[in-house]
């Protein structure tokens, strides 16, 4: 029987750098030849691109728990189109985001019921958890700081600062949660001291 | 404490006659000065209406689950900034189509489990049951039966019809459950004595 190949997560707030360590995850693991699959949370399919498009349309007004299930309808589109058919080719998948950005975003963010989350999730996912997940950890003051440096924040603005910081506290907590699933990484930190780490992590999942 | 008006949905499959029978009831209710809302599923805001567009996209791929979970994001909008609203107003909601077209078709003609669709409704619409729900019901091969007189049907069509034969045995099974609340009447009777069944069937709920 061929050992299934990892399925790694990025995870962390607009800013904190996923995208640029994802693309060098890539890089890296093209060098070497492991062959894997990139893939992203809403999207990654094209019912996942048109229910993104929805999820980040400005002009909408969407409440907490339809956003939920509109992530969650991406994600079992993506979990059964894309992300289970690559691991069972033996293929590695690497995805921007996934289940743990709804806990934190819906759940501790929005304030949905997180058993009531975590219960759908497992039906969504047919119970598939990454191998690891890379969080890049960043205080959301620093993201909203050339806001601020405007003059003092406006309602909108402290609302923000408020639900990211329940955000962050919920992606932490996670962690907590899972301490063999999570590798947490301060994302002020050297773009290739991070890549470093993370690369290390990866390689001893290989 | 003012009575609640009454909730009323539509339910049957395409070409039953549910919008000529959902107009004359609205007009119906406006000659007596009932005052209402109409809306529909999926659909009835912003979020639906994108929704809706979606779903009903021919190009794209759907699988049964995310099918079901667009449908209940859609739902979940509806339900909390259209139908509840209404009914605390004082107005009277009818909805073409709700949640028992999720348990027909996605339950009865897809396959997804009953018990886990039923309890992710109740979640969706925080418990919120019609009143009364019109089934107007018609054997599928009527709505087919101008593509059968064209020849033998192919593998589509012939599907297609098992599928609408499970969805319409699913609309009854749930009737059979739920007598109090379902009124089945056969679509094919003429249109005028089908508005005067259901118009007394409101009426008892006024």
């Amino acid at each position: 029987m061929p050992v299934t190949p990892p399925f790694i997560t990025f995870e962390g707030p607009e800013g904190a750098g996923k995208s640029t360590q994802l693309t060098r995850l890539a890089v890296r693991l093209g060098k070497v030849g492991v062959p894997h699959v990139v893939t992203r949370e809403p999207g990654g399919t094209p019912l996942g691109t048109r229910v993104r498009e929805v999820l980040l349309d400005p002009a909408l007004s969407i409440d907490p728990l339809p956003e939920f299930l509109l992530y969650s309808a991406s994600r079992a589109q993506l979990v059964a189109n894309v992300i289970r058919p690559a691991l069972a080719r033996g293929e590695m998948v690497v995805c921007d985001r996934y289940a743990d950005s709804s806990l934190a975003y819906q759940g501790f963010g929005r304030g949905l019921d997180g058993t009531f989350l975590a219960s759908l999730t497992r039906e969504v996912t047919g119970g598939l958890v990454p191998d690891l997940t890379v969080l890049l950890d960043l205080d959301p003051a620093v993201g909203l700081s050339r806001a601020a440096s405007r003059g003092v924040p406006d309602r909108l603005e402290r609302a923000d600062l408020d639900f990211h910081a329940r955000v962050r506290g919920g992606f932490l907590t996670l962690a907590t949660r899972d301490p063999g699933r999570f590798l947490v990484l301060d994302a002020t930190r050297p773009v290739d001291a991070l890549a470093d780490d993370i690369w290390r992590a990866v390689e001893a999942r290989l």
